[in-house]
């Protein structure tokens, strides 16, 4: 008699497709999550390169033009140029970026429950 | 009068803070996102790691042991050894990692509708 237990072999789970994947792993590149977030709380919902820039002030402008190249060539953000003069270049989040909302929403209140919650208890161990 | 329109220089945004950073680039660290859903999906709440292993097939066991460790010290996924013989020991997540259902939830609902679209536009224009 075999004493190992049998294992519940089945088919991947739901959550492990390729395509969610391919999600996770988008939003969470290095400051992808925190680009499309400061455009989806733009008002209106359009910035200009600089204005992203500033509201996540620790992003080079390198790696902000490299990720909202990356962006656009995705889908998720779209480059709206009006002609001028001055020119006035601006990036929005397109439908599909805009359907971000509902994951990096919860998301965010799951890292203030949590992540917040994690920070007072080491405060708390520390006294 | 200057040309330039002024710029809505505001406070950064909410979604742009340091607690929702740190979120987003923890479940989007290569494979985590993986490891959590197929977690979140199994019945019961907890896998062994050559189910884990195997529910995700291109992740190698090197990188998988790494993963969990690391997300055991975030608080996480758990680890549980009942005493053998035979040891069994499996991985589950705690109250912190199964929260995170919903923002992967939402996320596996934005991969299926916007990607999948993709694969489908991309196959409508090749034909």
């Amino acid at each position: 008699m075999s004493r190992e237990a049998p294992t519940g072999r089945s088919a991947p789970p739901p959550g492990c497709c390729p395509l969610y994947h391919e999600a996770v792993e988008l939003i969470g590149r290095r400051w992808t999550g925190a680009i499309v977030a400061t455009l989806l709380n733009a008002e209106p919902r359009s910035m200009r390169f600089g204005e992203i820039s500033q509201a996540v002030p620790e992003l080079s402008d390198r790696m902000l033009s490299e990720r909202l190249r990356e962006l656009e060539a995705r889908g998720v953000v779209e480059r709206h140029v009006s002609p001028g003069p001055p020119v006035r270049v601006t990036y929005g989040l397109t439908q599909m970026g805009a359907g971000l909302e509902p994951a990096l929403v919860a998301l965010q209140a799951w890292a203030q429950h949590w992540l917040d919650g994690d920070a007072q208890r080491a405060a708390g161990r520390a006294n």
